[in-house]
């Protein structure tokens, strides 16, 4: 089953609700949605959705970013974040969709749903929309201190989630360091570098710089989750620059504005392509149940990719796979 | 005295030897240029330039790309570079500007001028172009491992920099990290931010996320070298990413080519200001010499710039004030 966290992003529950019902008229799929029953069925009854392949769980609590994410886990059992995090657990075989914030959603597969056996950490990912194709960045901020082991152990779960939910074959494996040549970086770097090397179950294809992050014909970039979110938040913040930039450029006077109306279609189809939402979501690996975390931003057709990268989770059962590197 | 490295970047020696003849119009200073004599008069006959205020110093070697820094260093005595470090080592009040490699003016700084006393370890600065001001990054990679001790002495350093020679009063310095809250961070980061709060000689604004660096109020950024060059060169990733993807817009068709002309000469200003050229250089701070690292691609503009900066360097006495936190 796919469930749905109908609370905890920026549009909910419009944005999960009406992302539901696109999802089930593309993927012709059961989807339960979780959360406050009356309020889910207000989106479906105001804007006249069919329920075809739908069913709703009812969760009253709702965790908000005012609250302690781990506090809030354990005290707010009926959230639609823990009642849906309670119902994978359940069965392991489900995946859950939901657009709650980075902690919550950490603590929620960590507390809730528990580790995988032999997982050291479990990691967050981002699907950065780069250039030439989606790129994977792992660990992009649940883990702020990481050890060599962790880094390799994100590179091997990666690589599982970009063949079976993303569908690239034999998946290309980079590390984040400050120089190509493999003696550069840091202590830590230097020694992921020597064991991803010498990982067997993954296509390691060397360090890779800040420069050529949006511009790679990498699948996945691993690192630990300091350096992550320092350059997940540093595109992020460069690419709402570059937007800026643009529309005072396009507004300076009658030629520009002129200029706008003549390119804005093609801008504007090229700059949502470097949009977030793209790609719906990106996963918690690492966690004994299959999540899928939305940008808190996500609107309904991004929430509607992120419940198709759900279901290929589910059919391709990548959890199993993973947990099966660490049953070895 | 102000030495120019003739030599080291990708338009030598013209750009230097142009940026020279810029800098003296402009500042009406005497500049000494280093590097070998012969093809550096051919760049004035050539272009029939004044050699007005402009003296030359031979060094008939060149340390290229293709050197191990250190060993250049060591090996190359006449080369422009090593000549030029040890001028500014017999007079500690000059001022030396280079576009040469990064590891080649860090080995420079350390090997051939050496350090301060006190300092612990000499820092290598980036100005962000960022979009309400400059602001200087340090480290962007001379260190890329760290204590918050380390961080703490780039702070103070910087603070002294951003004030005498980029005229910043009371300069606000923020530390790079993954979110504002205090707690936030790695264990660097932790203790590093618990250290800046306490150093009395600098101003500091807290921690900064990814997502504010291009657009910040802070005039510093203070990290270790590995996340320094992370951000650095992810900002110059994107940076040509939406170059590259503008120029694919402009020339998708005929209405986009138009749309082009109506609004290059605002585009090419606004972008004009986002580039590393516009400031010139950035300082190796801790080195016991005043030594401004021009970007390798630094053309006679940014070269005049960064012999601007050298020439505060050099009448505010930056490299005695710096000497004078550590003396205590």
């Amino acid at each position: 089953m796919i469930y749905v966290d109908a609370f905890g992003g920026d549009y909910a529950p419009d944005a999960m609700v009406k992302g539901a019902v696109l999802a089930v008229q593309e993927f012709n799929r059961e989807i339960t949605l979780v959360g406050h029953e009356e309020k889910i069925k207000e989106v479906f009854d105001k804007n006249n959705l069919s329920m075809d392949k739908i069913s709703i769980i009812h969760a009253p609590e709702e965790i908000t970013c005012h609250d302690e994410s781990a506090l809030a886990i354990r005290r707010k059992k009926q959230s639609s974040l823990v009642v849906a995090a309670n119902l994978i657990k359940e069965d392991r075989n489900s995946v859950l969709v939901t657009a709650g914030s980075t902690g919550a959603v950490l603590s929620a597969g960590v507390l809730v749903t528990g580790r995988i056996k032999g997982v050291k950490r479990p990691a967050l990912g981002a699907v950065l929309p780069a250039r030439k194709k989606p790129i994977l960045l792992m660990d992009c901020g649940a883990n702020a201190d990481c050890t060599s082991e962790y880094i390799k152990q994100f590179a091997s779960m990666s690589s599982i989630y970009m063949k079976y939910v993303m569908g690239v074959e034999n998946p290309k494996v980079a590390l984040a360091n400050i120089g190509s040549e493999e003696e550069k970086g840091n202590k830590l770097y230097k020694e992921a570098h020597q064991v991803l090397k010498e990982t067997e179950d993954i296509n390691f294809a060397g360090n890779m710089e800040g420069t050529e992050i949006m511009n790679s014909d990498n699948d996945v970039i691993v690192c630990d989750g300091f350096t992550g979110n320092i350059i997940l938040k540093t595109i992020e913040g460069m690419g709402n620059l570059m937007k800026d930039i643009l529309k005072d450029v396009f507004y300076t006077n009658t030629k520009t504005k002129l200029s706008y109306v003549l390119t804005k279609n093609v801008l504007n189809k090229e700059m949502a392509k470097l949009s977030s939402k793209r790609y719906g979501g990106a996963p918690l690996l690492g966690v004994n149940g299959g999540i899928i975390k939305a940008h808190g931003n996500s609107d309904e057709t991004a929430f509607k990719n992120a419940i198709g990268q759900a279901i290929k989770f589910e059919e391709n059962e990548v959890l199993e796979k993973i947990k099966n590197i660490y049953a070895k």
